[in-house]
């Protein structure tokens, strides 16, 4: 009955839990209000030209398909903010919230959005309500980015500890 | 000798480890400093009427009991921010420090505080010292809120990995 | 085929990897964009005279000496800020970035960096890659700081739960 620390037994292609959810971000440009999602809480500072220190509260609507407009299934509530001076890299930490017939309850995530790589890796670090005490990953992939005020992330949501 | 992904054994009602605590947070106004035990970082964005982007960095004391003026048991360190348009909603991340005879060690949680909800509960994600290792669940409730600048959280800490 | 909650089987002296790396943060100061590694995003409040408040965020090189122009094997990226009135005092959160011939992953981090401690444990809430689902603690030390604008931290990263 117990934990050991050497454990080598959790399959990475074999989550408990899976499903892929698509987050949009649609940035407060000043006038946007009726449909932004987000807004820039502390702006760049002059370490290079790549957003640096930029940072980003949001609470963003997540759908099943690639549609802004399609009604969320959850909502994603946290912070990014970008954080290197030669390109465009950012950091997130978040919570997936989930209020429907489906799904009661909240997933944690936190961990660097590598933005030059075609899939990063978050980590889902806990969870409540029906993801009580959960762990895992998020493969995250921008779907879309359309000028500076919204983009869209596939999130592929995978759950390897479920209670 | 291993851990599986699909264990279902943890038992929401039956934490390792147990004990409730109030959260003391007296927002800095420019004049209260003696008393003050946190301060906005960022200030609120125009996105909305609920503080949405305001950004609090916090040193709060941590009591067995209602009154702010009881011997601290533990410290809050960490920040909150708002991130609704709508209403006024929040997210956490903080840790827990002990340093007394009782306990020695600190306890890391995050996670949104939907503050339309009676109790929230946030993730424990982590701990050191005598919570080594620990994961859990904190279930926070609103306990008091007078004016802008002073509120109490009960925080229902409860462990369920305890090593 | 289960884990349970009242487990008390981690060895903290037993650790499935460790490894010790120096992070190395150089703060902008307006002039040495060159060599910066991180830049202030938020001011300090008035909130007292140890930089309460003050947001900065780095991607920082991390090497496995002392010195700041060995070739770096990891970068941490993230933020950190201080957050009490009556000292030095500051919370992390970031992740370790490897992309080598040797480790490919991220190490996701949390925790309060309490200063007054000759050294200071803060949670390994998750990870990805070859570090796939890892749990541990990261205990941190200043190894030098030189005024105002740059530390060298010495941390020793220990995983307890490896995959």
């Amino acid at each position: 009955f117990f934990i050991i620390a050497h454990s080598k037994n959790l399959d990475e292609k074999k989550p408990c839990k899976r499903f892929v959810l698509y987050y949009h971000d649609i940035l407060f440009n000043g006038t946007n209000g009726a449909n932004a999602t987000s807004a820039t809480v502390a702006n760049r500072t002059k370490l290079g030209n790549f957003n640096h220190g930029m940072l980003v509260v949001f609470d963003d609507p997540m759908t099943t398909d690639h549609h802004l407009l399609s009604p969320p299934v959850a909502r994603a509530q946290g912070f990014y903010f970008y954080d290197m001076k030669t390109t465009y890299n950012a950091w997130f930490s978040y919570t997936l919230i989930f209020n429907s017939t489906e799904h009661k309850g909240t997933i944690n995530i936190m961990g660097a959005d590598l933005m030059g790589e075609e899939t990063r890796d978050l980590s889902i670090v806990g969870g409540t309500g029906d993801f009580f005490m959960a762990r895992g990953i998020v493969a995250i992939r921008t779907d879309i980015a359309q000028g500076d005020y919204y983009f869209r992330l596939e999130m592929d949501i995978k759950l390897y500890e479920c209670y």
